[in-house]
């Protein structure tokens, strides 16, 4: 059987370790053969293929970034996308399709598998760790590993100069990066998408920090907003690709926290570091048994399913089950770690 | 209340962390004292102690070791142990006590606790990660983290000179590092304790990897084993202290493969940097709620109960249940990452 | 003998090294004294002390910032600056002053040396590698270092996307930071405050560089510009407290070439990042030393001098001549390091 | 014009980036054309050859090892090696030779160049930092970091159980490393080879630390030894390769300090991890400024000369001059870090 497979969205650190278990284990222990698409679902769509076979995994497992290329390309938003998918199939006598990708590449997949009967296996992908049928997905600790390193490297700057720093973490909808680089880096205020916060509590916690003369670390998720009424954001453009660009709620915080503390602030914007670079051990793990069994399920003809953490198991879920609900920072949790906070 | 602390056993990347949140949570929501007692249970067992409040615990969470020191001290082994913990623990009106340890230091806690009425909170803590109760403990993810970037960088040398490089890692009665650092950093070949190893298979996987042109690593946990009849131990010297030195299996491994396959090889014991200096983000968070879940029991006086990570869910369960069974590799998982050997 | 030692302007990893070093060497070598001055010149202008003995100084070298606290204070521009501090040194019977600072701090102690006969030695810190005098300054390699480690990140994402990315890294008269962590990098395009840049041809290395399949990396300075009339930057607002903002030029980048070559571009501000945290091994070894070679100044009675390193010789230089030039970036390093344009 | 390449001797982080310095250059900048010989002077000996071109070093920056391949093969103690590396040379119409290695490899560059006629450059490598016309050599400054990381990280298990940690660095012949990590992580004993230690000194060391209540790290070369008739070494037994062993003065230390001190001990034994992996910025920088004027040097038609590092400059040096002193550790610089010891 001949096996395709393909990344799709943002990169993340792990998506080559995906790669290589799938090739590894699918040529040695099934004797399949594999067909790489570039970009994402732009490669099925326009016939565009890659070489995958043992030596082209060969030394891959610590690289970032996808040997596959990656995009954001969606068949259901192109003209005759399916059909073109389909015909690509057919045309490299492909039985079987592996999507590696987030919410928008593996609901695509879902799409393909259950309405147009393209046999799809789906492999998560989210650097927010926000999906809500795994419990972690890999990216997400390199990430974090990343940001609390900084975070790290931020406390002796602030705490010479007696300065708020404010570290801008990824996370749009998601608070995870910002909540477990928080607590793991020591931050004095950690502010997630889940919930608005009020400036003022802010302003309050990094007083009471400077009155024990320690000096406090904010760190925000880029989704983090305020209450109403706090916050004006700056004009939210879009960039010449259509991508909503960062609207600047580090930035935004420094200004008003030296507004009303009048201690100096500055802000640091982590950005595309947290994605890039060389996964850690525990990605390097599960990405790895992501592949080893989505292999499996294509062995097995588990159609339409997704791979999923449980605990220490992988297991099978379905895709559109999967990507149905966001998994989001339960308050509870949240309210565990602040008592950290100030 | 007054909340006694102490760690016992091996150190372990994180220790810090469980007691800052314990001391943190503890003081701040349930208005709680505490008596850090040193050196594991020769603390409470000769009235040795140390301050523990809140500024005692700034700065710590970053930093590996224990700010109350270790000891292998067993109050059970020792003359009128209990009797003189007892007098200690009334002596300071302390009315809980929280020990962080391994299996002999928490067998202490359920004891004292399920015989002796000392209200005793555990906290689990092996840098192998061999507790059965808990889907991780901290320090494995640090030790795991040191080991892989130790095998990455041996990859390196090990192609240029066309050499095999043997890692040995900690791990005495479970393969966990070995299994860990090994998938992570691309080994060719893993050996654990759980399984006793063939060494002329071994050399097969070496002689296949050298095929390809690529140089192999060896990745081999300080506790594994050959088959019988294969190895000839260095006579098991124990130290000053009684303790069991390394067997040396790593360098016994060398010296093996050179002979049989009459390739160079060369080992590398990554020995105490695997369970020194600051823990990964992943054991500050783990360590960090553990602590915070600890405190908690205390407060609900759910003694002789242990926290535990199931999934990503901090849970309680009985002391002496957990650390009845060793948890080992399991074959069949060991058979999953057999796809990448030789 | 009683010394004063005193840390002023933006902190650098490397500042408690020399701290430790001083000490050290004075008191167990020559039975000196010491007294800490709090936040740089202001410490005694006000007779703001901190105690300085070897168990301050222990378990100090490997943390970032500064354990004297640091500020801008200048003595010269405070009512009474210079007879407050003559009167602080006489009340605390202070022999000498080590100042350990930049441009700003060291030219109050050349002042106060040379025209008011305080005895002062000075240590050259410069995150930013631009005094003339010495070959290398502490702090500059950590910086490098953490900048370089976060290009390495940024290639994966920048291939797998075939994005540009921009990395704006520290420097705002002089483009060391640039140079070196642009070239260990492997950084595409590197510019630099010493030569302004055409933004054509920056787009032209950019073009030629996805002509071969490779996503580019641009590492700018943050003092760098653009030829006249190429670039309107962001009005170049003041903070709170007078300090001017970073003017954006990594932002402005991403904007241009994204309008001029059509291809996505996302920036990176690396920040405090650049500044804090523990010193890298290079740095720990020349702080140290820096320390040692200015309390033997001191012992000699050789002040208005600072140490310098040359080669890999520690020596003396008369402050005010080490202060009087900036180090830029020679034409014909930068020329040297071109050929990796493009 | 051809060039030929070849990397000899033990690898090093930065081999990498010498020879994609001199490819890029030479390509772009001089229109040369490069052969890569296989394995050190096996290469031209046997006729093995690798294309070296532009794409053949892309991505190699921040790669460890050599992609030439390295052995210690040496045409002088081969039958007919000088005539056959002649007649390969003619074969591949070569112009001129770069030969990247230690003494040994340069030592048959300056004979070949000087008796026979055949054009070489050298480029110094030693991770020891042993040759005396440069002030570093790369590949040490990595070295030093991954020892210094190890130090960091067994400090805290050394204090958690008031253990004494030994920590055995490369080094035979000179104390470099032991010196510049052991000052770099906060050592307490430091022994060189150039330098015959006192074990009863060590002990008197160890003892005035834990006085204070801290535990000691000793760093030690591999190369150092006890003054006479205080060590009985382990028969130094080659291996199959004909290469002597580590001696185990680590090891045999830990076992001392026990016994004179009543204190535990235990060893670690960095080995190749200190020579493997990706090499740090400022070895990035040094190596690939060391093949940038090495392709000057051909350019220039300089044979027989070596590039070196003078302060910030490279510079150029006669092959032959440069490996006849090794550059072992000046006693003052050795007297200089002693105030650290105990």
């Amino acid at each position: 059987m001949r096996v395709g497979v393909l990344t799709g969205g943002g990169d993340c650190p792990g998506l080559n370790a995906v790669i290589r278990g799938i090739v590894r284990k699918g040529t040695q222990e099934y004797g399949y053969e594999f067909v790489g698409f570039r970009d994402g679902w732009r490669g099925p769509m326009e016939g565009d293929t890659l070489p995958l076979d043992i030596p082209a995994v060969r030394g891959i497992l610590p690289r970032g970034g996808t040997v596959l290329g990656s995009s954001r390309t969606n068949p259901f938003k192109e003209n005759d996308g399916v059909r073109r998918i389909k015909e690509t199939l057919a045309k490299h006598e492909i039985g079987a399709l592996i999507a590696i990708g987030g919410e928008d590449t593996l609901g695509v997949a879902a799409r393909l598998s259950d309405e147009y009967a393209v046999p799809c296996v789906g492999v998560p992908k989210t650097i927010d760790n926000d999906l809500s049928a795994t419990d972690y997905t890999f990216g997400f600790d390199t990430a974090v590993g990343v940001a609390t390193e900084a975070i790290d490297r931020l406390h002796t700057t602030a705490e010479s100069h007696m300065r708020v720093l404010v570290v801008e973490v990824m996370g749009r909808h998601a608070g995870w990066i910002a909540l477990h680089s928080g607590l793991a880096g020591g931050a004095n205020v950690i502010l997630i998408p889940e919930q608005r916060f009020d400036i003022e509590q802010v302003c309050r916690w990094i007083d009471s920090r400077f009155k024990v003369r320690y000096a406090p670390i904010v760190v925000v998720a880029e989704g983090a907003m305020p209450k109403d009424g706090q916050m004006v954001l700056k004009d939210d453009s879009t960039d010449s690709f259509g991508h909503v660009r960062l609207s600047g709620v580090g930035e935004w915080l420094a200004k008003e926290i030296e507004a009303r503390t009048g201690k100096e602030a500055r802000t640091t914007v982590l950005g595309h570091t947290q994605r890039g670079g060389t996964p850690s051990a525990f990605d390097r793990w599960l990405a790895t048994r992501f592949g080893l069994h989505a292999i499996d399920a294509v062995r097995d003809g588990d159609f339409g399913k997704m791979v999923a953490l449980r605990g220490t198991d992988i297991v099978r879920v379905p895709i559109a089950e999967a990507t149905a609900k966001l998994k989001t920072v339960d308050p509870a949790l949240y309210a565990e770690v602040g008592v950290f906070f100030g």
